[in-house]
């Protein structure tokens, strides 16, 4: 029985990385869709979006499939309630990658309004915490856990900063609007991409430790403007 | 044993209630904080936020408990998952309202940009959605969670109308930008809690029925703009 659950447990957590794997892919490919104003790579991160909420529903049934067959106890436990969480995560970050892909698509039918910088610096960084979350979390790592959360600090104020920038933009040249308008979309949900691999990071860090970091870590949720 | 569990089941209901009645409540002070400019309403949604961080712990760690101690299976286990899955959800609309009140809080330093009748409207419906989804789970009405599911497509459609006429303003006349991205930001915060409403809705479904209907019903994550 205790072998049988490792072996779903295994099984599971391969799915999930999987699932992450995926996600990650997605945010790439809408940077490139965005930076490049490459049409295939638009409708490839629209495409996989199913491919990911299939996934969801796949590992969330095999969880609480093992939930209720095996009655897993203490850190098992604590396991298969964390990547119930980190499915949602996973998710919703695949719904932003889509609304970058969606932005990128409608800025593409204009020419550029500023040589883009700062926005795939942020996709980078915002790719290396989805990694990191996920690899905490095999590697019950809550060190790299604790290590996702302060990064979050940073995609915050990068955002700030390009939050003002476009302001400036729109205020200057009413013109550019509608492209700033779309330009701070993708800052947004690289924003919020940065804030679910922070909750993955806490939920990590439950599972690990037991103890809950969530509204105790530095975790700011600031929004400045749209 | 099970007379136990069913108290205990009893209280985690209730308490997820109180959570939700909080949350409801912060999001229609904030709006009282836009409309009628209200200082002490921006204030209270502000503080509040911390009891819905302190609820979510709490509830969390009831159900992990339960979960742990009392290995409640079929039904019982499918409303615990429900129900830590639920507490995320609202605990992310407290986040909302506070955003809410702090674009409230920004807006009151210059003159309305526009009488507010779309805004209120939008959030009395969003108010709605939100007690609905928790009736739904209480009495165990799949019906109102479909309804709250479909309500969510005119959320949508409010928020892609009201972002239009925003748009508009800020090419029209530039001095109008910031006023109008905060009220964008207040629009594009309750189309999220619409949207947490009907993660909800979704929960409840699955655990009433056992069946699965995210990414099956009509629910358009559509952003429009910023």
């Amino acid at each position: 029985m205790e072998r049988h659950l490792d072996l779903q447990l295994e099984q599971l957590r391969n799915n999930l990385l999987r699932m992450g794997a995926v996600v990650e892919q997605m945010i790439a490919r809408a940077n490139v869709a965005l930076v490049e104003r490459d049409e295939a790579a638009i409708a490839e991160v629209i495409e996989r979006d199913h491919e990911v909420d299939q996934m969801e529903i796949e590992v969330d049934e095999a969880c609480h499939s093992i939930l209720a067959r095996m009655q897993p106890t203490a850190v098992d436990l604590r396991f298969l309630v964390a990547v119930m969480k980190i499915t949602a995560d996973l998710e919703r970050m695949g719904d932003s990658a889509v609304n970058i892909a969606q932005a990128a698509q409608q800025l593409n039918q204009e020419p550029p309004l500023k040589p883009y910088i700062d926005l795939p610096r942020m996709s980078a960084m915002v790719q290396d915490m989805v990694r990191e979350s996920l690899d905490a979390l095999v590697h019950r790592d809550t060190a790299l856990a604790v290590k996702v959360c302060k990064d979050d600090d940073n995609i915050d104020g990068l955002y700030k900063q390009l939050f003002r920038e476009l302001l400036s933009y729109m205020i200057e040249d009413p013109r550019t609007t509608t492209r700033a308008l779309h330009l701070l979309l993708v800052a947004r949900n690289l924003e919020r991409v940065a804030d679910h691999a922070t909750n993955i990071a806490e939920d990590v860090i439950y599972y690990v430790d037991g103890r809950d970091v969530r509204h105790s870590l530095a975790k700011s949720k600031v929004e400045t403007g749209a």
